[in-house]
């Protein structure tokens, strides 16, 4: 069973090359850009402008074919790829919650943004707490992760 | 240009049908299901029983076609898709944040599950406090949401 995913816009911002990239949106110190919405897709936006910060679905286009085996950005032992959100996946579905600025028609200004420039994108999200703030105390591998770094480096661009 | 998904597992849940599933993993008490994994995906586990929660990324398989404004289950009020969770969205993908209880081979057991039985397995990632819990003030429509269902109904079923 294959299926099938259109893109519903495209994301702008000043990430041209995985490189220098921020790592997660709580790494990106704000960084800016741009979503801009497919008109088809537009009414789907009503009311998305009282969410302070909204999950983007997106595509991994420029990333490495899947492994499922990863040395991801935060550390320099190999993990299985799905205790990791390195790019390089099966299904190359990448998530960010980013904060929404304001809504011009059909451009969402956003901030903490950690996607490269030209991103597919698949869907928008609210970000709610009551949803999204659970408790989860292990967090595995990151705990002694070795790497403090905050931006992206080549490992995974195509 | 559209992009192609083929799922790497399947979900097993108590929900056979919307009416009575939760709305959200926060708001699905425990309720215990297991996450089967195709063997040839099955190195991707490594160090996954790391963490205490994980989201599933998935296929709403049984929802009806896309619609742009929706009456989400949490209100009477019509919302833009995108400012809703609802199930009937341009690309059908849902996140949950269920808890992982152990591991068996293939074989996740999760709970907090907030997904019908049978649907299709897009992706797992680490759920992360540092990278998920983040600042959120202004939750919109949510706010004074009149709905304090916990459980879904057959409005989006097909």
């Amino acid at each position: 069973m294959s299926l099938q995913l259109d893109p519903i816009g495209i994301i702008c911002s000043p990430f041209t090359q995985a490189a220098g990239t921020p790592i997660q949106a709580s790494m990106a110190e704000g960084a800016t850009g741009t979503v801009e919405i497919l008109p088809a897709f537009a009414a789907g936006l009503k009311d998305l402008d009282g969410f302070d910060r909204i999950w983007l679905l997106y595509w991994f286009d420029r990333a490495v074919a899947p492994k499922l085996i990863v040395t991801p950005y935060l550390d320099d032992q190999p993990h299985g790829v799905f205790a990791t959100r390195a790019p390089a996946r099966p299904n190359a579905i990448g998530m960010s919650a980013v904060r929404l600025l304001r809504i011009d028609n059909c451009t969402l200004h956003v901030a903490d943004v950690d996607i490269l420039d030209g991103t597919p994108l698949l869907d928008i999200k609210p970000y709610v707490p009551q949803f999204d703030h659970l408790p989860a105390e292990r967090t595995g591998w990151l705990r002694q992760a070795c790497n403090r770094r905050r931006t992206a480096d080549r490992r995974f661009e195509a």
